[in-house]
């Protein structure tokens, strides 16, 4: 476990220092919280959702998230655009699958956006089925699935997709098609911040942003997203002071915080 | 009095049972803070505004918000839609008409909607008086107007839509054509956090998602947000600490914090 | 420097005692952080996008803030009809030129919209020098330039325009034709915290909402907000702390504080 926490802090040390700048094109509900959980954790958000100026404005940033939390039909065009120039511009971009198979229209949009190659998908488990092929089961925003099943899903989208799956949840899962990762951290809480999810996917963008492997920005941003979650939530009396406690914990980070406390295992897949 | 705390108590377990999902059409200004305090109090949000989706959504939805805060044109068409949808679904919905009378084009609109039969309608003084077909004095969102007057006002709403006309102020009012209730908590400075009768909106509509009586899931929403807001602000030194502490206060809320803390006055009209 | 302060002082309570009302057409990520710092301070915020609406509000409103954080194309139409209407009502207006310089169609439609006369221009040291046609060299939002080269640049932007222009760093330059006062407080830290330069313009929106000198208002709008900054981080562990913060000292605010803390320099420009 030792050499991976070293991974985990090696990419974070990268961050701090280069401030990656993220392109987000996301959830309308949860833009204000993302970009402080950027700005917090070290990296620096831009939200343009303008057409033209965000297919101008990725390809000055390091990486585009893409979430379709509040997916509208002139957003649609605007994802579409700007995933396009983030590909011509060799920029990495996540896709942040939000409630689909709860809901048509975005569920098509998902898989046609899909064939663009997303580095890196991160989901819940409800998501991950949906997008594998699966029956998401999920309720509003939630999910409460087996997760040996989801797991598979999750490897067998990997293969499809050729990007890394970052399936989160009690466990959080990094999948490859040849490596699987578990990181352990966070507190069941975090699910009472709404946005929680997607600033945890802006955040992994702008891990992969560092030009690195997408696998270990994914295990990066889940361990520190989840340790920081899980410090804050030792002083917080509700959901209201850990969303703050969590901004304040990924601020003040360090070595020695990550590497007291993130839990990560991997395995090779056989 | 002590028969009214017991039927809000009653109503706050079942929403923490049953967590019903409450479809919001609202104001961009708070769906934040809005979505947080769903969360925080132990409801679901979901925010999707695409005119498909939302249609779709609502019927997986308990109940449905729809604020005129930011009314767009196109939300305008979204909203007429998904109200319809709940309708044809039998899910209750509540109106928000935030500075109604104040400015023409949602003043037309929000007495176009109003024939779509809502089952409560949450709003100011100044706002029920405008719906009542009186004149709004508000400046802004806010209102300083004639308590008496207002009620009587609300009573005459009640009647005219069938609706139960929940009107916020120092004293929250909660009206049918038979009953009129009081609740007494709150403080102030939730007047200096933006969106706070947003969210209370919403929580509005989460109580009516449980089914049970609309007049009801005003007064418990009622109740337990100025209650809510009342204990945090004992530990407040500004609004900023108070939004962060109403949070965590309907997380933590209690029967016996309600029960030790709610004032509910109801009479019958004659 | 206490001549300075008091008049500072004078505005303050001004704004306390009247409660100006004003228009935002803003960026989408940071409204509700920015309506939040109205509030707190003691002003009201409105953000009406829909044209006719916001044509109609200004009338009400004492002043208009213009921020361009994220120009939509709907947004533009709003913005100079709106624009025009607060112009028509005598109503000052503040332009916040986010991100110009950096992109192209925002950096085409501040100089169009500059041409309508905005009382202030607040901005940082790149979009400063971009808006006087100098060359930025803004990374995202942020920005590096030489301090000196820019405030030339802002004073031969002030000529031009009639604007007074104020330009926000480590040290806040407010410039027009004849005078340049510099303040001296805040934090690092508030870089931090995503919208606090947007809340600022809508901060300084408010003070020339009250009718006074423009170059005043931007004045004491500098010096509240950041010495509510520097107040807040005394007692903050991060910007999550930090921003919470901000509003609890906007708030509890008084004379005293202001003078025993506020750094403010003018002199007279040759």
């Amino acid at each position: 476990m030792s050499n991976q926490i070293e991974n985990v802090i090696g990419l974070w040390e990268q961050l701090r220092e280069r401030v990656p700048l993220v392109h987000c094109l996301t959830n309308e509900v949860t833009k204000q919280f993302s970009a402080n959980v950027l700005l917090a954790a070290g990296a620096a958000p831009a939200m343009v959702e303008q057409k033209e100026e965000a297919q101008e404005f990725v390809g000055i940033a390091n990486a585009l998230l893409v979430n379709l939390g509040t997916l509208s039909d002139v957003q649609k065009e605007v994802i579409s655009a700007t995933v396009a120039s983030a590909n011509e511009h060799g920029k990495p971009w996540v896709l942040d699958p939000v409630a689909v198979g709860v809901i048509g229209v975005r569920t098509r949009f998902a898989f046609e956006i899909l064939k663009e190659k997303p580095a890196i998908i991160r989901g819940n488990a409800s998501e991950i089925l949906a997008l594998a092929g699966g029956e998401g089961r999920g309720k509003g925003m939630e999910s409460g699935i087996d997760t040996e099943e989801a797991v598979e899903a999750g490897q067998h989208l990997a293969q499809e997709t050729g990007a890394i799956v970052f399936m989160t949840g009690e466990t959080d899962y990094i999948l490859s098609t040849t490596e699987k990762v578990a990181t352990q951290n966070g507190t069941p809480m975090l699910g009472r911040i709404t946005g929680a999810g997607c600033a945890l996917g802006a955040l992994t963008a702008a891990f992969a942003g560092l030009g690195e492997s997408p696998l270990w920005a994914a295990v990066a941003a889940s361990s520190l997203f989840s340790v920081a979650g899980e410090l804050a939530a030792r002083e917080s009396t509700g959901p209201g002071s850990l969303a703050v406690g969590l901004l304040d914990e990924l601020y003040r980070m360090t070595p020695e915080r990550l590497r007291g406390n993130a839990k990560i295992f991997s395995s090779t897949v056989s």
